[in-house]
């Protein structure tokens, strides 16, 4: 769908300190490099700003320190100055998405099967083929994406809107204006067992999962429920694809998280931390607040101080890499082997 | 929901020594610390055994050895004394889950869509909006989930419960007793290609999935079809959420796996075994039984010997990994430098 | 399901220079160990080729330079010679698919809901309970699997063919004769946010996804959208299971990649690549053409050379483990005590 929206529209909606003719149209947001005079694009990192010159973008979003360059620019075009571009632009994104989707019409589809016990508001909007069962409360404005699965005693809350496939489990809840993509389990049983005799002897899953305001849940992620207690995510929680968060787990406030990452049983992670794709956190560990994890990382104790925290075998040709590895197996010895030349030499 | 249960129903359903008043009713099952007097709790690891002297449980389980010290607490209250704690306390989730959760009438729902070449057993239960395609069995006392497919001429065991969105492939079958939870896909092809001229044919896998008795799997796990012969689970074997169960892999009895764990195609795994999560199993090895591979391993060789089995890069600050990471690059080197320091000193 | 097939119903459907009865029926193809004169066999690996003296099996499938071994077997039967016979294997697994499965009959079910705007082939199929949105098109003969979800305007190649199950997100589009397992979500929102006062701003995913003809994708695998523009899968790329692909990725022609592996957004992968099961690429990078990862490998920094990459800790017995994690920690102490020795030795 495209959709054409002019400089004075942009800057009605979104504000920002303006030069260029208002009336001028844009039918995309895109890079510098490759912009044409219909593109609005912009400049948040200022290793692209060599970019500037050389742009034809109709428009470009910059901070006050780019202004005066942005103006004169050589490809000419308008300008528009804000404290932080990158959050302008991420505006406009959603001024886009707001224009260019068509809405679900509110009410639920003849194909949906919706318990008579359930109460879903009036406003709100329940796709085809979606169950929804009973006891379960969807709040005003929320959507329940085509072929999802709300179940008994769970609660949707106010413009929380669920993509094609969802399952939310039984007793589990969402806040407020959370986004749940496709495929997402909320609320499977946590793994719990107790070994007897040689085999396992299930632990049922009494608890259920709660999840905050703004939260974002990215596709197939999966969010056990607890064993007694709840499973928690905070308010503005933000989750990728593909992650595993086991029973009991505790999310806090702003916390982010890359796709494939695995957070195991009663692990506690802090408010406004970040979690590189595929880490790995073990349970019943405690990160503070503000902890960084790089990318693949196995974090196998608690993190009690800020900070940033890594632990990746580096790559490296195959060749060299099976010599290192072949020594590696053999370290410890190597490290005897320095201490006794220490000894001989003092 | 809540449910209320007194000592005598739980002590008339689990058995164990009863100390106490058996007409005390519970609302909750609960850890020690934050227990009130209608949570029953349970001890059973001794390092939580200074807890026994603060818990205000109304009632706790302990073993023999606690006996005398649970029945003279401070806080007072009933004591159940058992031989497993940890066993006891499982069985009392599941009467707990027993007593409050509704069971799904059996039958089929209106809007499943059956085929008239289905066997579905009269006290099976169908799920709203499931299919079930021609030749499929499903047994005694199963349910098949919402929303959830069985392929042509699957079998579903006795009293094996799919929960709502599963997929089962044709020809795959589940024994009896399972649990099988949201999102998981057992019977997709195993990735299979012959390369030729600079492309991929694919090889049709015409194997199925074969799974014993008691198996459990998590959200969103698969479990590929074999090439020419069979996947396989048997019995008792406990998988978490997010594992891939490569073709014709083969794991052994009450063998459990952490979530996000893969299995590569043909791998052979002992009864048993443990394997944690994020971890991964290259294809045609073979582990025998009772071995245990730690979190986020690479299993790259046969594991003929029971036993633990570790490799994790350490985590630690980033900066102090980096320095770590970068001599790890010339690691050999440094060995071929000691070498030489060696020979010096002789 | 049973098929038989005669030597003469192979040789005619995929060539091959055959000896021995062509009238001979077969019901099975299998390795050669545990072969039985009503199985077909070959013998790509020459690693092998000692089961060729003992095999039962009752057709051989061999290249020349085996030939006269294969027709002078001790256990006797047929023999087919051609050049490549992994590929002769791939061909008869299809051929055998072919005559074993069942085909869905072409047309739209009843149960399906087909938006009054969407064009669907005639020669096409939607399964039961599958959703078809408005502005979307499904071409010739195309399977649209049970309980699938099409987004509008998405556009599904001719012969294309969907699992149950897999979700076709808005505008994105799917080429030709490519295959695609349950439980797939292709086009959800990539994972981007502003970060704004401690809290996550998103940016709205405008792109889509693009794939290629001949593209085969595993079971529970997440294409997500691309952020301004789409994500790209080239022509005869194969994933498997459980895959994490970030926005804006670009996957080169016939370039293969096993179970879990993520690729972070805006990263760029050549053709002809391999990356192994739960390998992982970083964002913003580029790896050329004819580059293999190892498995679970993280490539944190850009390819530009083809070759073999890795990057794995050893696993080794628990103990061993940790005496060189501990080292490893310190490893870069080591290496200045090393230097140390080395000057005291000038």
């Amino acid at each position: 769908m495209t959709i054409e929206v002019t400089l004075a529209d942009i800057v009605a909606r979104l504000g920002g300190e303006v030069s260029g003719d208002t009336a001028m149209r844009f039918n995309r947001i895109g890079p510098l490099a490759g912009a044409t005079a219909s593109t609005v694009s912009f400049l948040s990192n200022p290793r692209y700003r060599a970019q500037l010159a050389d742009t034809r973008a109709g428009c470009v979003i910059v901070a006050p320190s780019e202004a005066d360059e942005a103006r004169g620019r050589p490809g000419g075009g308008a300008v528009i100055v804000t404290p932080d571009p990158y959050l302008y632009f991420a505006r406009l994104t959603q001024m886009w998405a707001a224009l260019s989707r068509p809405r679900d019409a509110a009410g639920v589809h003849p194909t949906a099967v919706v318990d008579a016990a359930a109460q879903v508001h009036p406003t709100a909007t329940v796709g085809a083929l979606a169950v929804v069962a009973a006891g379960a409360v969807v709040g005003e404005g929320a959507v329940i994406g085509a072929q999802s699965h709300i179940g008994r005693d769970a609660r949707i809350g106010a413009h929380t809107r669920l993509a094609p496939r969802v399952v939310v489990g039984d007793g589990c809840s969402l806040g407020e204006r959370c986004i749940v993509h496709s495929g997402v389990v909320i609320g499977a049983d946590g793994f719990g067992f107790a070994p007897t005799e040689g085999r396992w002897e299930k632990i049922e899953q009494l608890g259920a999962v709660r999840i905050g305001n703004d939260v974002e849940i990215g596709a197939n992620t999966c969010i056990d429920r607890g064993a007694l207690d709840d499973t928690v995510l905070e308010d503005g929680v933000k989750l990728d694809n593909l992650i595993q968060i086991g029973h009991n787990v505790h999310i806090g406030r702003h916390t982010a998280m890359a796709g494939c990452v695995g957070v195991a049983g009663s692990a506690r992670i802090g408010a406004h931390c970040t979690i590189g794709g595929a880490a790995n956190i073990l349970g019943h560990l405690q990160l503070v607040d503000g902890v960084h994890v790089s990318v693949a990382t196995v974090v196998t104790r608690s993190i009690l101080k800020p900070g940033h925290y890594s632990g990746v075998f580096p790559f490296d040709d195959n060749a060299a890499w099976e010599k290192n590895a072949a020594t590696l197996r053999h370290l410890h010895q190597l490290r005897d082997r320095v201490r006794a030349l220490e000894k001989k030499l003092v």
